[in-house]
């Protein structure tokens, strides 16, 4: 699998074509962060690496429970070989423990344990900011066809969160929350695509809550790398 | 029917308890007007009479065609009579088209026709700035108590602006938008309570494009008052 032509850069990862198949792409994960609509930005030499590995972790996990995923393998420490789909332009993003934003915007304390698994939908659109939006606006804006395929990407995000919360759990580590991003393969299906890392989850030690996630580089925590490898070792162990 | 204590002064309306009368108000129409969550402020002499007339006669068109409102009667040029309920913490937005906050946080063009009567929530709480929340967040806070409660919403919002959106019409009038406050009486029905005037609805003229309510305060666009006995004036008709 050679790397033909790079299609697209974003904050986290490279996306390459593959010399003679159309059907797969190499995304190249980044040591870049940043954070607050990319108004912070940094860089640890390693992140891109630690991201990838936990990624292909989660993916494979989620797999073997029966999630299909765009993942075909990682190919290299930073790059993985995945099916190239069609993104459905969502963050699918899925909540335990509120923090963040959820509780900036409603008044919800932080870290209130939700009394149900929340699914919201964000338009992904870096002009707008990602804006949050309700089901009607994502027939609106064309995201969507129909109710019927919101109700089954929540249900995907709810069944991602059903395997992975208690496997974090038994890891010592607790799934606050975590972005997805879906895509549509060749044949319409729907594929779990893009990454599930620590710049997309948040992940709090269960016994000193201390933030294994890229809060710390949001809230000036000290080193991502330490804190993502101590993840990766924990994912694998 | 006699006022006897003031129970809030909001930005549009004073509301008082009704001596000897506890499942009664009396909502006093005033004369201020407010923009951007009050940051913008002003008063025009006669808007507080001109919306109680005109939500007066919004509110009885809409009991004429089923709509179980929280109006009793008019007493007094800026005074209504109204039966006191447990309003819901939620402002139902009903838009045909785009314009105002919709398009700018959703990049979609001015004055755009939706394909469908589009309804969001918007968490009625001053100092969140009235987020707008989708279904979960509305059962997460304990607003409503179930998706079937939403749906209710949604669709009593829908029926009014069947009933508005043709009368409006016939009276030179685009319903642009509008927004409406919902409230449980003591029996436990949901009622259409609050007020529904230029204050709360888009008003376009169909010939000029005239804008005929509260956004010639927001926009500076001249008189309200002029505006809004004109809007008073062909509801009469
Ligand atoms: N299997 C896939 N097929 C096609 N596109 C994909 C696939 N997986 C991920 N992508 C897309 O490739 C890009 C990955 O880059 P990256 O995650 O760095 O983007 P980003 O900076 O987060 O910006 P954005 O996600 O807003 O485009 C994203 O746009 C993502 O949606
Ligand atoms: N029938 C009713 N019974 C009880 N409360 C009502 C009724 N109708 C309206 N209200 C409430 O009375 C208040 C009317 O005041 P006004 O419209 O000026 O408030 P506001 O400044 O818009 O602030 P807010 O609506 O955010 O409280 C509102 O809080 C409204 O929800
Ligand atoms: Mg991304
Ligand atoms: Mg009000």
């Amino acid at each position: 699998m050679e790397k033909s032509e790079l299609l697209y850069e974003g904050k986290g990862k490279k996306m390459w074509s593959v010399k003679g198949n159309d059907e797969l792409l190499i995304a190249e994960f980044k040591d870049d962060l940043t954070a607050f609509n990319a108004e912070k930005k940094g860089n640890e030499e390693g992140k891109g690496a630690l991201n990838n590995q936990i990624s292909t972790a989660i993916f494979k996990l989620l797999k073997e429970n029966g999630i299909e995923t765009a993942l075909v393998e990682s190919i290299s420490p930073t790059e993985q070989l995945v099916k190239k789909c069609s993104i459905i332009p969502l963050e699918v993003v899925v909540r335990n423990i509120a923090t963040g934003s959820l509780s900036k915007r409603l008044g919800i304390k932080e870290a209130t344990v939700l009394p149900f698994t929340l699914v919201e939908f964000y338009y992904k659109d870096d002009a707008l900011g990602d804006p949050l939006i309700n089901d009607e606006h994502a027939i609106l804006l064309d995201i969507v066809q129909s109710e019927q395929d919101l109700a089954t990407l929540r249900h995907l995000g709810r069944q991602i969160n059903s395997v992975l919360q208690p496997f974090f759990a038994s890891k010592g580590l607790k799934l606050v929350d975590f972005k997805v991003e879906f895509g549509i393969d060749k044949d319409g299906n729907i594929l779990l695509a893009d990454e599930i890392s620590p710049d997309s989850c948040r992940f709090w030690d269960v016994d000193t809550g201390e933030k294994m996630d890229k809060d710390r580089f949001r809230q000036d925590l000290g080193s991502v790398k330490v804190a993502y490898e101590e993840v990766l070792r924990r994912i694998l162990s």
